[in-house]
Protein backbone atom coordinates (compact mmCIF):
# COMPACT_ATOMS: atom_id res chain seq x y z
CA UNK A 1 0.00 0.00 0.00
CA UNK A 2 1.04 3.68 -0.99
CA UNK A 3 1.48 6.15 1.91
CA UNK A 4 -1.12 7.98 2.14
CA UNK A 5 -0.96 12.03 0.89
CA UNK A 6 -2.22 15.04 3.35
CA UNK A 7 -4.90 16.34 -0.09
CA UNK A 8 -7.48 14.43 -0.47
CA UNK A 9 -10.24 14.80 -3.29
CA UNK A 10 -13.16 12.67 -4.19
CA UNK A 11 -13.75 12.20 -8.13
CA UNK A 12 -16.12 10.36 -10.16
CA UNK A 13 -13.39 8.79 -12.60
CA UNK A 14 -12.48 5.34 -11.99
CA UNK A 15 -9.63 4.08 -10.15
CA UNK A 16 -6.93 1.84 -10.99
CA UNK A 17 -3.24 0.74 -12.07
CA UNK A 18 -2.22 3.15 -14.64
CA UNK A 19 -6.03 5.43 -14.80
CA UNK A 20 -5.60 9.61 -15.84
CA UNK A 21 -7.76 11.60 -13.90
CA UNK A 22 -8.65 14.65 -15.47
CA UNK A 23 -9.59 17.12 -12.82
CA UNK A 24 -12.68 19.54 -12.16
CA UNK A 25 -12.30 23.39 -12.90
CA UNK A 26 -13.13 23.99 -8.93
CA UNK A 27 -10.88 20.97 -7.67
CA UNK A 28 -7.89 22.28 -9.95
CA UNK A 29 -8.71 26.01 -8.50
CA UNK A 30 -8.26 24.30 -4.73
CA UNK A 31 -5.21 22.05 -5.77
CA UNK A 32 -3.29 24.47 -7.46
CA UNK A 33 -4.83 27.98 -6.46
CA UNK A 34 -5.53 27.04 -3.34
CA UNK A 35 -3.34 24.66 -2.09
CA UNK A 36 -0.53 25.62 -4.39
CA UNK A 37 -0.02 21.87 -5.43
CA UNK A 38 2.27 21.04 -8.81
CA UNK A 39 3.58 18.65 -11.39
CA UNK A 40 4.78 15.80 -9.46
CA UNK A 41 3.00 16.46 -6.31
CA UNK A 42 0.92 13.64 -4.97
CA UNK A 43 -2.81 13.61 -3.94
CA UNK A 44 -5.53 10.74 -2.28
CA UNK A 45 -8.33 10.60 -4.76
CA UNK A 46 -11.04 8.33 -3.75
CA UNK A 47 -14.12 7.82 -5.55
CA UNK A 48 -16.71 5.82 -3.54
CA UNK A 49 -15.78 2.20 -5.39
CA UNK A 50 -11.90 1.80 -5.57
CA UNK A 51 -10.83 2.76 -2.51
CA UNK A 52 -8.14 5.60 -1.82
CA UNK A 53 -5.55 6.07 -4.19
CA UNK A 54 -2.08 7.98 -4.38
CA UNK A 55 -1.99 9.67 -7.66
CA UNK A 56 0.96 12.37 -9.09
CA UNK A 57 0.20 15.83 -10.57
CA UNK A 58 1.12 15.30 -14.61
CA UNK A 59 -0.73 18.55 -15.65
CA UNK A 60 -1.46 21.54 -13.13
CA UNK A 61 -3.52 24.59 -15.30
CA UNK A 62 -5.81 27.02 -13.54
CA UNK A 63 -8.90 25.74 -14.83
CA UNK A 64 -7.99 22.00 -15.05
CA UNK A 65 -5.44 19.51 -14.36
CA UNK A 66 -4.39 15.73 -14.51
CA UNK A 67 -3.39 12.99 -12.32
CA UNK A 68 -2.11 9.59 -12.53
CA UNK A 69 -3.06 7.10 -9.98
CA UNK A 70 0.25 5.49 -8.76
CA UNK A 71 -0.84 2.67 -6.69
CA UNK A 72 -3.55 2.11 -3.88
CA UNK A 73 -3.16 3.95 -0.20
CA UNK A 74 -6.09 2.62 1.23
CA UNK A 75 -8.77 -0.74 0.43
CA UNK A 76 -12.72 0.85 0.06
CA UNK A 77 -14.47 0.95 3.45
CA UNK A 78 -18.71 0.92 2.58
CA UNK A 79 -20.50 1.98 5.54
CA UNK A 80 -22.99 -0.11 7.13
CA UNK A 81 -26.52 0.41 6.01
CA UNK A 82 -27.28 2.94 7.91
CA UNK A 83 -29.77 5.65 7.18
CA UNK A 84 -30.26 8.94 8.97
CA UNK A 85 -33.33 10.71 8.99
CA UNK A 86 -33.48 14.42 10.14
CA UNK A 87 -35.54 17.14 10.06
CA UNK A 88 -34.19 20.37 8.26
CA UNK A 89 -33.45 23.06 11.26
CA UNK A 90 -31.42 26.28 10.75
CA UNK A 91 -28.98 26.19 7.54
CA UNK A 92 -26.19 26.18 9.43
CA UNK A 93 -27.13 23.54 11.99
CA UNK A 94 -28.25 21.46 8.91
CA UNK A 95 -24.86 21.42 7.37
CA UNK A 96 -23.45 20.44 10.60
CA UNK A 97 -25.92 17.53 10.63
CA UNK A 98 -25.30 16.15 7.49
CA UNK A 99 -21.33 16.61 7.50
CA UNK A 100 -21.64 14.55 11.12
CA UNK A 101 -23.33 12.29 9.25
CA UNK A 102 -20.62 11.31 6.23
CA UNK A 103 -18.15 11.74 9.34
CA UNK A 104 -19.85 8.85 11.46
CA UNK A 105 -20.71 6.74 8.49
CA UNK A 106 -24.11 7.02 7.41
CA UNK A 107 -24.83 5.75 3.88
CA UNK A 108 -27.63 7.55 3.30
CA UNK A 109 -28.84 10.85 4.51
CA UNK A 110 -32.19 12.06 3.97
CA UNK A 111 -34.05 15.51 5.10
CA UNK A 112 -37.59 14.29 6.01
CA UNK A 113 -40.17 16.74 6.91
CA UNK A 114 -42.34 16.25 9.94
CA UNK A 115 -45.37 18.22 11.24
CA UNK A 116 -43.47 20.59 13.41
CA UNK A 117 -40.63 21.23 10.69
CA UNK A 118 -40.35 24.38 9.57
CA UNK A 119 -37.16 25.63 7.73
CA UNK A 120 -35.85 26.77 4.41
CA UNK A 121 -36.05 25.19 1.04
CA UNK A 122 -33.33 22.48 1.34
CA UNK A 123 -30.96 22.43 -1.11
CA UNK A 124 -30.04 19.10 -1.77
CA UNK A 125 -26.76 20.08 -4.20
CA UNK A 126 -25.17 22.47 -1.03
CA UNK A 127 -25.70 19.53 1.05
CA UNK A 128 -24.60 17.06 -1.13
CA UNK A 129 -21.28 18.92 -1.77
CA UNK A 130 -20.89 19.52 2.11
CA UNK A 131 -21.02 15.09 2.32
CA UNK A 132 -18.27 15.37 0.17
CA UNK A 133 -16.26 17.61 1.78
CA UNK A 134 -16.56 15.73 5.46
CA UNK A 135 -15.85 12.55 3.40
CA UNK A 136 -12.38 13.89 1.91
CA UNK A 137 -11.64 15.34 5.14
CA UNK A 138 -12.38 12.74 7.51
CA UNK A 139 -10.02 10.19 5.60
CA UNK A 140 -13.38 7.71 4.37
CA UNK A 141 -13.85 5.95 1.11
CA UNK A 142 -17.43 6.26 1.07
CA UNK A 143 -19.35 9.58 0.60
CA UNK A 144 -23.32 9.46 1.64
CA UNK A 145 -26.24 10.24 -0.96
CA UNK A 146 -27.99 13.15 0.28
CA UNK A 147 -31.36 12.19 -0.87
CA UNK A 148 -34.44 14.76 -1.90
CA UNK A 149 -36.52 15.90 0.85
CA UNK A 150 -39.59 13.97 1.52
CA UNK A 151 -42.94 14.02 3.86
CA UNK A 152 -42.59 11.74 6.97
CA UNK A 153 -45.95 10.40 6.35
CA UNK A 154 -45.09 9.35 2.95
CA UNK A 155 -41.59 7.72 3.88
CA UNK A 156 -43.94 5.86 6.45
CA UNK A 157 -46.02 4.19 4.25
CA UNK A 158 -43.21 3.34 1.63
CA UNK A 159 -41.15 1.79 4.83
CA UNK A 160 -39.59 -1.87 3.82
CA UNK A 161 -39.97 -3.71 7.33
CA UNK A 162 -36.71 -5.26 7.06
CA UNK A 163 -35.10 -2.12 7.68
CA UNK A 164 -34.92 -0.98 11.69
CA UNK A 165 -36.39 2.62 12.51
CA UNK A 166 -34.41 3.77 15.88
CA UNK A 167 -36.23 7.19 16.25
CA UNK A 168 -35.14 9.88 19.72
CA UNK A 169 -37.98 9.76 21.52
CA UNK A 170 -37.68 12.19 24.72
CA UNK A 171 -40.88 10.17 26.28
CA UNK A 172 -38.79 7.31 26.57
CA UNK A 173 -35.96 6.22 29.25
CA UNK A 174 -32.98 3.69 28.68
CA UNK A 175 -30.87 3.22 25.37
CA UNK A 176 -28.88 0.48 25.06
CA UNK A 177 -31.44 -1.84 25.01
CA UNK A 178 -32.75 -1.09 22.39
CA UNK A 179 -30.35 -1.69 20.02
CA UNK A 180 -29.12 -4.79 20.77
CA UNK A 181 -28.59 -8.18 18.11
CA UNK A 182 -29.75 -6.51 14.62
CA UNK A 183 -26.33 -6.21 13.61
CA UNK A 184 -27.25 -8.08 10.41
CA UNK A 185 -30.65 -5.43 9.29
CA UNK A 186 -30.50 -2.86 7.60
CA UNK A 187 -31.39 0.40 9.82
CA UNK A 188 -32.71 4.01 9.97
CA UNK A 189 -31.98 6.60 12.78
CA UNK A 190 -34.71 9.06 12.81
CA UNK A 191 -34.19 12.80 14.45
CA UNK A 192 -36.98 14.61 15.36
CA UNK A 193 -37.46 18.36 14.95
CA UNK A 194 -36.47 21.00 17.51
CA UNK A 195 -40.11 20.80 17.96
CA UNK A 196 -40.28 17.50 18.35
CA UNK A 197 -42.60 14.66 16.51
CA UNK A 198 -46.64 15.44 16.96
CA UNK A 199 -48.96 13.11 18.71
CA UNK A 200 -50.41 11.45 15.88
CA UNK A 201 -46.38 11.05 14.48
CA UNK A 202 -45.36 9.42 17.52
CA UNK A 203 -47.95 7.15 17.53
CA UNK A 204 -47.97 6.05 14.39
CA UNK A 205 -44.00 5.49 14.98
CA UNK A 206 -44.38 3.61 17.92
CA UNK A 207 -47.08 1.30 16.39
CA UNK A 208 -44.26 0.55 13.47
CA UNK A 209 -42.69 -2.87 14.34
CA UNK A 210 -39.32 -2.02 12.90
CA UNK A 211 -39.66 0.88 15.02
CA UNK A 212 -37.25 0.82 18.35
CA UNK A 213 -37.24 3.95 20.49
CA UNK A 214 -34.55 5.36 22.24
CA UNK A 215 -33.49 7.94 24.72
CA UNK A 216 -30.59 10.08 24.46
CA UNK A 217 -30.48 11.39 28.15
CA UNK A 218 -32.39 13.52 30.99
CA UNK A 219 -31.85 16.73 29.02
CA UNK A 220 -33.38 17.64 25.62
CA UNK A 221 -30.52 18.14 22.83
CA UNK A 222 -30.47 20.26 19.81
CA UNK A 223 -31.08 18.03 16.61
CA UNK A 224 -27.37 18.00 15.76
CA UNK A 225 -26.18 16.85 18.91
CA UNK A 226 -28.98 14.11 18.85
CA UNK A 227 -28.00 13.04 15.39
CA UNK A 228 -24.22 12.76 16.33
CA UNK A 229 -25.48 11.24 19.57
CA UNK A 230 -27.44 8.49 18.15
CA UNK A 231 -25.02 7.45 15.57
CA UNK A 232 -22.55 7.19 18.27
CA UNK A 233 -24.91 4.54 20.41
CA UNK A 234 -25.83 2.56 16.82
CA UNK A 235 -21.81 2.26 15.55
CA UNK A 236 -20.86 1.68 18.81
CA UNK A 237 -23.54 -1.31 19.72
CA UNK A 238 -24.04 -2.65 15.89
CA UNK A 239 -21.71 -0.55 13.07
CA UNK A 240 -18.22 -0.73 12.41
CA UNK A 241 -16.75 1.03 15.36
CA UNK B 1 -44.62 19.98 40.90
CA UNK B 2 -45.73 23.22 38.52
CA UNK B 3 -45.93 22.70 35.03
CA UNK B 4 -42.87 24.15 33.26
CA UNK B 5 -42.85 27.28 31.69
CA UNK B 6 -41.27 27.22 27.99
CA UNK B 7 -38.85 29.89 28.15
CA UNK B 8 -36.06 29.30 31.23
CA UNK B 9 -33.64 31.53 32.23
CA UNK B 10 -30.01 31.02 34.55
CA UNK B 11 -30.44 33.69 37.47
CA UNK B 12 -27.24 33.71 40.28
CA UNK B 13 -29.78 34.66 42.47
CA UNK B 14 -31.32 31.71 45.39
CA UNK B 15 -34.91 30.23 44.64
CA UNK B 16 -37.47 29.62 46.86
CA UNK B 17 -40.85 29.77 48.06
CA UNK B 18 -41.50 33.43 47.74
CA UNK B 19 -38.56 34.62 46.45
CA UNK B 20 -38.27 37.56 44.21
CA UNK B 21 -35.65 37.76 41.36
CA UNK B 22 -34.59 41.35 40.18
CA UNK B 23 -33.52 41.06 36.52
CA UNK B 24 -30.46 41.76 34.97
CA UNK B 25 -30.57 44.34 32.11
CA UNK B 26 -29.62 42.15 29.16
CA UNK B 27 -32.46 39.32 31.02
CA UNK B 28 -34.99 42.02 31.01
CA UNK B 29 -34.57 42.71 27.41
CA UNK B 30 -34.41 39.47 26.48
CA UNK B 31 -37.76 38.17 28.16
CA UNK B 32 -40.15 41.64 27.58
CA UNK B 33 -38.49 43.28 24.63
CA UNK B 34 -37.55 40.00 22.19
CA UNK B 35 -40.14 37.47 23.87
CA UNK B 36 -42.84 39.86 24.20
CA UNK B 37 -43.68 38.89 27.76
CA UNK B 38 -45.20 40.65 30.42
CA UNK B 39 -46.68 41.05 34.02
CA UNK B 40 -48.23 37.74 34.97
CA UNK B 41 -47.12 35.85 32.32
CA UNK B 42 -44.58 32.71 33.61
CA UNK B 43 -41.23 32.31 33.12
CA UNK B 44 -38.93 28.86 34.13
CA UNK B 45 -36.12 29.85 36.65
CA UNK B 46 -32.92 27.81 37.55
CA UNK B 47 -29.27 28.37 39.44
CA UNK B 48 -27.50 25.61 39.30
CA UNK B 49 -28.81 24.81 43.17
CA UNK B 50 -32.30 24.57 43.82
CA UNK B 51 -34.12 22.91 40.45
CA UNK B 52 -36.09 24.46 38.40
CA UNK B 53 -38.62 27.06 39.49
CA UNK B 54 -42.29 28.72 37.87
CA UNK B 55 -41.90 32.17 38.27
CA UNK B 56 -44.54 35.08 37.55
CA UNK B 57 -43.43 38.41 35.69
CA UNK B 58 -44.45 41.02 38.33
CA UNK B 59 -42.85 44.23 36.99
CA UNK B 60 -41.65 44.31 33.45
CA UNK B 61 -39.44 47.25 32.25
CA UNK B 62 -37.24 48.18 29.89
CA UNK B 63 -33.84 48.05 31.16
CA UNK B 64 -34.93 45.78 34.83
CA UNK B 65 -37.84 43.80 35.97
CA UNK B 66 -38.78 41.88 39.05
CA UNK B 67 -40.15 37.79 38.86
CA UNK B 68 -41.84 35.99 42.13
CA UNK B 69 -41.33 32.11 42.46
CA UNK B 70 -44.62 30.39 42.63
CA UNK B 71 -43.29 26.97 43.04
CA UNK B 72 -40.28 24.34 41.73
CA UNK B 73 -41.45 22.90 38.82
CA UNK B 74 -38.19 20.12 38.62
CA UNK B 75 -35.86 18.82 41.16
CA UNK B 76 -31.91 20.24 40.84
CA UNK B 77 -29.85 17.41 38.72
CA UNK B 78 -26.07 17.49 39.05
CA UNK B 79 -24.36 16.41 36.00
CA UNK B 80 -21.77 13.37 37.02
CA UNK B 81 -18.52 14.56 37.57
CA UNK B 82 -17.23 14.68 34.50
CA UNK B 83 -14.57 17.05 32.61
CA UNK B 84 -14.36 17.96 29.07
CA UNK B 85 -10.87 19.15 27.75
CA UNK B 86 -10.71 20.13 24.89
CA UNK B 87 -7.79 21.80 22.48
CA UNK B 88 -9.55 25.03 21.06
CA UNK B 89 -10.04 25.43 17.72
CA UNK B 90 -11.72 27.61 14.74
CA UNK B 91 -14.14 30.00 16.89
CA UNK B 92 -17.38 28.52 15.35
CA UNK B 93 -16.32 24.59 16.12
CA UNK B 94 -15.07 26.21 19.90
CA UNK B 95 -18.14 27.48 20.53
CA UNK B 96 -19.93 24.38 19.00
CA UNK B 97 -18.06 22.39 21.70
CA UNK B 98 -18.79 24.44 24.58
CA UNK B 99 -22.41 23.84 23.72
CA UNK B 100 -22.40 20.80 23.13
CA UNK B 101 -20.73 19.66 26.55
CA UNK B 102 -23.58 21.63 28.35
CA UNK B 103 -26.26 19.91 26.79
CA UNK B 104 -24.20 16.47 27.14
CA UNK B 105 -24.00 16.72 30.98
CA UNK B 106 -20.52 17.99 31.24
CA UNK B 107 -19.59 19.35 34.45
CA UNK B 108 -16.46 21.23 33.96
CA UNK B 109 -15.27 22.66 30.10
CA UNK B 110 -11.26 23.09 30.25
CA UNK B 111 -10.02 24.58 27.00
CA UNK B 112 -6.47 23.04 26.66
CA UNK B 113 -3.29 24.01 24.99
CA UNK B 114 -1.50 21.13 23.21
CA UNK B 115 1.62 21.23 21.01
CA UNK B 116 0.02 21.23 17.83
CA UNK B 117 -3.34 23.87 18.87
CA UNK B 118 -3.32 26.68 16.99
CA UNK B 119 -6.07 28.82 17.28
CA UNK B 120 -6.96 32.46 18.44
CA UNK B 121 -7.12 34.10 22.13
CA UNK B 122 -9.96 31.83 24.21
CA UNK B 123 -12.25 34.19 25.61
CA UNK B 124 -13.50 32.04 28.17
CA UNK B 125 -16.58 34.83 29.16
CA UNK B 126 -18.03 34.09 25.59
CA UNK B 127 -17.66 30.57 26.04
CA UNK B 128 -19.19 30.63 29.41
CA UNK B 129 -22.11 32.68 28.18
CA UNK B 130 -22.58 29.51 25.49
CA UNK B 131 -22.64 27.69 28.25
CA UNK B 132 -25.13 29.37 29.74
CA UNK B 133 -27.35 29.61 26.77
CA UNK B 134 -26.99 25.69 26.03
CA UNK B 135 -28.37 24.75 29.51
CA UNK B 136 -31.06 27.22 29.01
CA UNK B 137 -31.80 25.46 25.74
CA UNK B 138 -31.65 21.74 26.75
CA UNK B 139 -33.91 22.01 30.03
CA UNK B 140 -30.69 21.30 31.92
CA UNK B 141 -30.79 22.65 35.97
CA UNK B 142 -26.77 22.71 35.81
CA UNK B 143 -24.48 25.33 34.11
CA UNK B 144 -20.57 23.86 34.12
CA UNK B 145 -17.69 26.32 34.51
CA UNK B 146 -15.93 27.17 31.76
CA UNK B 147 -12.46 27.54 33.12
CA UNK B 148 -9.39 29.02 32.14
CA UNK B 149 -7.08 27.86 29.42
CA UNK B 150 -4.29 25.57 30.63
CA UNK B 151 -1.43 23.82 29.10
CA UNK B 152 -1.43 20.32 28.79
CA UNK B 153 1.61 19.58 30.49
CA UNK B 154 0.74 21.51 33.38
CA UNK B 155 -2.27 19.64 33.68
CA UNK B 156 -0.84 16.81 33.68
CA UNK B 157 1.76 17.65 36.33
CA UNK B 158 -1.06 18.07 38.12
CA UNK B 159 -3.58 15.31 37.65
CA UNK B 160 -4.94 13.85 40.18
CA UNK B 161 -4.92 10.24 39.90
CA UNK B 162 -8.20 9.17 41.16
CA UNK B 163 -9.96 10.82 38.23
CA UNK B 164 -9.71 8.73 35.30
CA UNK B 165 -8.77 10.29 32.00
CA UNK B 166 -10.56 8.97 28.52
CA UNK B 167 -8.14 10.31 25.72
CA UNK B 168 -9.13 9.74 21.91
CA UNK B 169 -6.42 8.18 20.49
CA UNK B 170 -6.61 7.48 16.97
CA UNK B 171 -4.12 4.71 17.10
CA UNK B 172 -6.43 2.32 19.56
CA UNK B 173 -9.30 0.69 18.53
CA UNK B 174 -11.84 -0.93 20.62
CA UNK B 175 -14.25 1.91 22.58
CA UNK B 176 -16.54 0.04 25.19
CA UNK B 177 -13.96 -2.02 27.00
CA UNK B 178 -12.07 1.13 28.50
CA UNK B 179 -15.43 2.56 30.24
CA UNK B 180 -16.34 -0.15 32.39
CA UNK B 181 -16.84 -0.75 35.94
CA UNK B 182 -15.52 2.77 37.23
CA UNK B 183 -19.02 4.55 37.13
CA UNK B 184 -18.33 5.99 41.05
CA UNK B 185 -14.88 7.51 40.30
CA UNK B 186 -14.76 11.06 38.51
CA UNK B 187 -13.91 11.27 35.01
CA UNK B 188 -12.72 13.61 32.56
CA UNK B 189 -12.48 13.16 29.01
CA UNK B 190 -9.46 14.52 26.82
CA UNK B 191 -10.31 15.64 22.89
CA UNK B 192 -6.80 16.29 21.16
CA UNK B 193 -6.31 19.08 18.29
CA UNK B 194 -6.90 18.72 14.63
CA UNK B 195 -3.60 17.87 14.33
CA UNK B 196 -3.56 15.32 16.67
CA UNK B 197 -1.75 14.75 19.88
CA UNK B 198 2.19 14.59 18.85
CA UNK B 199 4.38 12.03 20.36
CA UNK B 200 5.86 13.07 23.10
CA UNK B 201 1.98 14.10 24.47
CA UNK B 202 0.41 10.51 23.70
CA UNK B 203 3.55 8.57 25.51
CA UNK B 204 2.64 10.73 28.30
CA UNK B 205 -0.88 10.13 27.74
CA UNK B 206 -0.68 6.26 27.39
CA UNK B 207 1.84 6.41 30.67
CA UNK B 208 -0.22 8.03 33.09
CA UNK B 209 -2.70 5.19 35.32
CA UNK B 210 -5.80 7.06 35.13
CA UNK B 211 -5.63 7.48 31.32
CA UNK B 212 -7.93 4.95 29.34
CA UNK B 213 -7.43 5.09 25.38
CA UNK B 214 -10.57 4.85 23.63
CA UNK B 215 -11.10 5.14 19.66
CA UNK B 216 -14.01 6.81 17.95
CA UNK B 217 -14.18 4.35 14.97
CA UNK B 218 -12.58 4.24 11.58
CA UNK B 219 -12.67 7.72 10.71
CA UNK B 220 -10.97 10.87 11.77
CA UNK B 221 -13.71 12.52 13.32
CA UNK B 222 -13.44 16.61 13.81
CA UNK B 223 -13.22 17.65 17.20
CA UNK B 224 -16.57 18.99 17.71
CA UNK B 225 -17.78 15.65 16.20
CA UNK B 226 -15.45 13.55 18.43
CA UNK B 227 -16.76 15.41 21.53
CA UNK B 228 -19.81 14.80 21.16
CA UNK B 229 -19.15 11.25 20.47
CA UNK B 230 -16.93 10.67 23.26
CA UNK B 231 -19.59 11.94 25.83
CA UNK B 232 -21.86 9.79 24.65
CA UNK B 233 -19.88 6.88 25.01
CA UNK B 234 -18.95 7.79 28.51
CA UNK B 235 -22.75 8.51 29.51
CA UNK B 236 -24.41 5.55 28.08
CA UNK B 237 -21.72 3.36 29.76
CA UNK B 238 -21.13 5.17 32.91
CA UNK B 239 -23.12 8.22 33.22
CA UNK B 240 -26.69 9.82 33.93
CA UNK B 241 -28.17 8.25 30.52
Amino acid sequence: MFERAKIRLFVEHPLGEGQTIPLAKDQAHYLFGVMRRDQGDRVALFNGRDGEWTAEIVEAGKRAGTLSCLGQAAPQLDPPDLWLLFAPIKKQRTDFIVEKAAEMGASRIVPVLTEFTNSERVRVDRLQAHAVEAAEQCGGTFVPEVAEPVKLDRLLDAWDGSRHLMFCDETRAGAASALSGERDRPWAILIGPEGGFSETERKRLAALDAAAPVSLGPRILRADTAAVAAMTLWQSALGDW
